[in-house]
């Protein structure tokens, strides 16, 4: 866990892998995102996306499930080093969101999240934002899914 | 369904509404946002939330079933009218997504979309390209999300 001063563009924090089983994709599929594609693989073949293949919103959610984890992986590190634990606020949104490449059964993605601008905030002088560009590459080393999000993360010098 | 012609900047697109209860609020956070506020009432009373609140993924999700609901509807009441069902293509990512309120446990969120652009694409000239932005507000009226989206319409006139 680093404070924002610890933080430098282009350092890439690993977020995690995920396999994407049938199940899950028609799981996902019906709650949320209904279109056969994603739910049956007799109509999937015959769709553009020629086989089964993940809702979009699916791929973004499961990254977000490893970035949870490996947060709370971290803090809990810092913690039992006896370190002190950044607060991190939460991200109020997120631009350019891109699902370029489907996520077929069986496809493992491999997301990352790099820096790509940090700033003091104005509204909140204890605090930094640390912009990052998120994304999820398959096992082909493929890009599936990028989008830029920004988020607090607490100074250790207040100003 | 209307083909691409028959879209006016300015249509507001009813997309229909979701109460969030608890149990599914905690459900879809137990898988894909395990952070206490969204899983636990005691825990997010402490939070800066006040209160059991969606993930923000979730209140993203739950707009593309009602709207995956909301176009099959349309599509299947046009096939039995007997008229040509214009094609429609995958949105390929949005824009500016922003979680603006939280959405609390009982919160009945009322989605709608309003076409903001249209034009013809230029790679595929047989299709429009419609950009909409969908927001959902809370029964007090507040915008708790909304984002910008584009998507491929069928045009009724192939040049």
């Amino acid at each position: 866990m680093k404070f924002f001063e610890d933080l430098k563009v282009g350092d890439i924090l690993p977020i995690g892998r995920h396999t994407f089983n049938a199940e899950e994709i028609k799981a996902f599929a019906q709650r949320f995102d209904p279109q056969l594609f994603h739910m049956d693989e007799a109509a999937a073949e015959k769709s553009h996306f020629g086989a089964l293949c993940a809702s979009g919103w699916h791929t973004a959610a499961a990254w977000m499930r490893l970035m949870v984890d490996q947060r709370r992986g971290q803090m809990e590190a810092a913690v039992a080093r006896g370190e002190k634990v950044p607060s991190m606020g939460p991200a109020l949104g997120l631009r350019d969101l891109k699902w370029l490449k489907p996520v077929y059964v069986g496809d493992t993605i491999d997301y990352k999240s790099e820096i790509i601008e940090l700033r003091v905030s104005n509204s909140r002088p204890g605090m930094g934002l640390m912009t990052i560009l998120s994304s999820g590459a398959n096992q082909k080393g493929e890009t599936v899914i990028s989008f830029v999000s920004t988020t607090f993360v607490e100074r250790r010098e207040k100003l």
